[in-house]
């Protein structure tokens, strides 16, 4: 292979989201060579919280992630069940058990809540195993999948021009461009109304990418992000709009398609939401009346 | 827009895969459109089982699919999961529940297991809402995952040139052609070691795309598939390797990137596993002795 024409860094300079791998190359002539990887490891998350005046400790959840913002994880992911909204409400969040992930990454993250906030237990089984109810019968997919409670979206606000728009994924690749020899991580982006770029995340697994953002920023007590647009890299789905509805985000844009369930939450909702955001071009699939659009003819 | 060249088929005659919708396409000047979106709608996977003499059921997973093969797409779930081995642990299958998906689909799916079928409780909590065990501490990522049996591949075999595996990514578009203007369905595909298509299915997650083909070929009894090459139309994830191997699947082929934890499972069960399959290269991140590979420098 010829030498590339920037450096790359070496995958130990990139800590454990990349781990180096010899593959057999084959296209031309079959040749061995180095490459990197995108690191994928599970990562459990245990709630602690009082049930009948004692301490419970549960696993919440096991989540394939990319190491690395995993404490951002594993709040945002809470976040968006609609387990957290109160900083105060967290009393304890910190890494736990024996680092037996790949360069000695712990993959468990334990979060305690405080004695009095409330967990709603049916909603943590929402997505779990149970023996009773039947969570999707006679319900619209809607009404099924809804979590509790939701910021309100302004109306109308922010304004943004498709120029912000159509400038988000060169942003975001130039931010990110470090991992993208890997070809393997989401990348999920917080900007500012004018397409200033506020916070990067990525990982393995898109919903966790943007747990990691949306973590981060509840833990700086910066939700709900009503000034915000949303970048994800691939598909919009159902699960990353509600993610983003949790949070108040009033604009959300993918490089990818989005699905019939995505599209139908964010109008609901009130929500901007762009597909297809590459090569100058986007589509408009919800509340077209934030963006600044010149000329349209029914 | 100029007209299609070639005529598409409209959203009606694609079932209840894909939706219509109209968006603002914005790029040059911002105009409406008709467009098409793939359809997600979350499906209940209900399992009937006898436990201590009495028939119970409960709600084992729900999971945002594309709608279409539902009954396939259970059945490979309960596969992947180690739950169903045996064709005669299955008395009962199917949909159930009011009409209340897009254009009238059910929801929820039921599965029955014969009275003698042993239901492994422990598995069935691994991922879900358990309140003891922590799942990933003190293991390796690769136990704290591990799904119980998994058939043991051939050795060396099926022996696969590199023109069949570079053929393969063009093999999967042609079938797809119909969906393909959505932009929003991942593809999985099996073919025999000449190359020749068997089964391909589609869905909003990429994971349910390989449990309905799986699931087709075990309700016809075609598991283990070990004459089989599975190709996936986005990246390999350590779920989906997991998923194949639990099918006897000896060579799967992605043609974006693995992860390190997908390339990790796959040389430790002696899986051929290929990823950036795409534009006449690829690479081997392992099993490299199934390929017939002239020439090999280090």
């Amino acid at each position: 292979m010829a030498p590339h024409p920037t450096p790359e860094p070496s995958p130990s300079e990139l800590g454990p989201m990349v781990a180096p791998v010899r593959v057999v190359r084959v296209g031309g002539e079959a040749r061995s060579a180095d490459d990197a990887l995108a690191v994928e490891e599970p990562l459990e998350i245990r709630l602690a919280h009082h049930q009948d005046g004692r301490l419970v400790e549960r696993s919440l959840s096991i989540t394939m992630r990319t190491p690395g913002h995993d404490l951002e994880l594993a709040v945002g992911f809470l976040v968006g069940e609609g387990l957290l909204t109160r900083r105060d409400q967290l009393v304890g969040l910190r890494p736990c058990g024996p680092a037996t992930g790949r360069g000695g990454t712990r993959n468990v993250v334990r979060i305690e809540l405080a004695p009095d906030a409330e967990v709603p237990l049916k909603k943590l089984e929402r997505h779990f195993y149970t023996t009773s109810s039947c969570g999707v019968c006679g319900k619209s997919s809607l009404e099924a999948l809804a979590i509790g409670d939701r910021p309100s979206l302004p109306h109308d606000a922010p304004r943004v021009t498709p120029a912000v728009i159509h400038a988000l994924p060169e942003r975001l690749r130039e931010a990110q461009a470090v991992f993208e020899h890997t070809g393997g991580l989401h990348a999920a982006a917080l900007f500012d109304a004018k397409g200033e770029l506020r916070l990067l995340r990525e990982d393995v697994g898109r919903h966790n990418a943007v747990d990691k953002l949306i973590g981060a920023m509840w833990l700086e007590g910066r939700l709900p992000l009503s000034d915000s647009i949303l970048l994800v890299s691939g598909r919009a789905s159902f699960e990353l709009v509600q993610k983003a509805l949790v949070a108040g985000i009033p604009v959300m844009a993918a490089v990818g398609a989005p699905s019939s369930l995505a599209v139908d939450l964010a109008a609901e909702a009130g929500m901007t939401l762009c597909g297809f955001v590459r090569q100058q071009r986007f589509n408009v699939y919800a509340g077209d009346s934030r963006l600044d659009l010149q000329e349209t003819t029914p």
